[in-house]
């Protein structure tokens, strides 16, 4: 049977939202996409470009028969989203969602699911500092990971059109523990964005004239500095205990630099960096390509 | 009088040596170029390109007759190769550098110039992760910044001739106290590159296999953690006075969020997010530019 949801629900029609809107538009997965956001502005804007058919300021009227329900708005209101909405979520509906957080977050919204409503985490890579539908694009997820973090309650037949459904995005698709994905996206997302913020922050602070001189390496290293504040204030608190155990392991090895440094301890400094260089370069230098959040 | 060098001792032949060295043969502005680096392969391929004239392997050689030397290497080595070469320093010549340390560096070499020989401090803030010739370029320091670093000892007619070879170079050039430049780029260059390789290297040390889910984000954040690791070893120590002091506030502000984090105060987190990225979006988004060492 080919992968087909006759009515989709999207909670949150932003870039990532409005992506997966346009791939199942390109593709044919769907019948008619629902909108339903915040703004009445950015919903008549995205069903005047044809990204969604029509749209509601009410989440649960916007579920309405939906076989496809899409929490693409911040992480952090997923919960009362679902809350707001669910009564009306229709016998058989899958509800998915593209947050970059996971961990107790998949167990509350399992926990908040009606009977015969299945739920399927799902976090695409994708995504930039941009946000909104002006940058999405069919193609977003076109080589980029997508994070599927099913529990041992999730339905298996609604994990499978979950997982086919970016199958069709161009993903690829990785089954991953919930709590594993959260100490993951700490370390390689939540982690540098909070350097690069507070990066951006220490050198204003020491003399706001000195971001003149920034460079080309200054402007890479911080360009997810650019990223949404109320996005990333919510990650980090949805994420805060991992953080917190990361930032705590950060400092430590920055005490170790700086007593190297007052060392003088060339051959210690050398060997952090070669180590570094070398995990890197391994990881390639598509510095001008997408895949992010 | 037009710009003109009719010998040009080039210590140091790499991406950035090589770089100015294509400038003056470009533009006209040298007679011949000699050049002198630790690998003879180099020095046979820069003078088989065409970049040098010739070569030496011995510094003292490759200054002879010199009206200027271009101090090219890596800043560790410069004071030694001053003191390897001043004695064939002819009269009147003009010595500079292209490090990205000045500071005491300047002073230092400074004290060791033969009477009648003239240093300028410059740093042309171009170059990138890379080095080497491969990828030098006579637009390498189009629209880029060079610092000179003039004291109050500086020959003013040297001073000028080094001004206009970097404008001719197409680079904007600006005048900054030694010690300044030093407090200036730990804050946007020295920090950012210890930062990026020790965020490699924290990620890889709490599971290897994390690094497998790196996105752009990531990428960008750690693209300077490609960059030579002798090299940094060697900018971080000459820089540590101001790194350790850079370290220490760092540290401070990642306690702070910390405390945020665990906190959850929505609120703080929210505004310092929102400071940087306001910050941070002043300075523009080219990624995918030239500009830093």
């Amino acid at each position: 049977m080919p992968l087909f949801f006759n009515r989709v629900a999207l909670l949150g029609v932003g870039l990532i939202g409005a992506s997966i809107a346009k791939v199942m538009k390109a593709k044919g997965l769907c019948g008619s996409i629902t909108g339903y956001g915040r703004s009445t502005d950015n919903l008549e804007r995205a069903a005047a470009e044809g990204i969604i058919d029509s749209f509601n300021i009410l989440a649960d009227v916007a579920c309405r028969d939906a076989d496809l329900i899409v929490l693409a708005a911040p992480p952090a209101v997923f919960s009362s989203l679902v809350k707001d909405a669910r009564q009306s979520f229709k016998e058989g509906a899958i509800v998915t969602d593209v947050g970059s957080i996971k961990g107790k977050t998949v167990f509350e919204i399992e926990s908040l699911m009606p009977a015969n409503a299945h739920y399927v985490g799902a976090h695409p890579i994708a995504g930039s500092e941009k946000s909104g539908i002006a940058d999405s694009s069919a193609h977003l997820f076109h080589g980029a990971k997508c994070l599927l973090t099913p529990t041992q309650t999730t339905d298996k037949a609604a994990l499978e059109k979950v997982s086919a459904l970016w199958a069709a995005a161009g993903a690829v698709v990785e089954i991953m523990d919930p709590f594993r994905h959260d100490e993951v996206y700490a370390a390689v997302s939540h982690l540098p964005h909070i350097l690069a913020y507070e990066l951006v922050n220490i050198v204003a602070d020491a003399d706001p004239d000195f971001l003149r001189y920034a460079g080309k390496g200054f402007k890479d290293t911080t360009r997810i500095a650019m990223s949404s504040p109320e996005l990333w204030r919510d990650i980090s608190i949805l994420n805060s205990d991992e953080l917190v155990r990361l930032i705590h392991l950060f400092r430590k090895r920055l005490d170790d630099m700086a007593y190297y440094l007052r060392d003088k301890n060339s051959q210690q400094i050398e060997a952090e960096f070669s180590k570094a260089r070398t995990l890197r370069s391994d990881l390639g230098s598509d510095a001008c390509q997408q895949g992010e959040e």
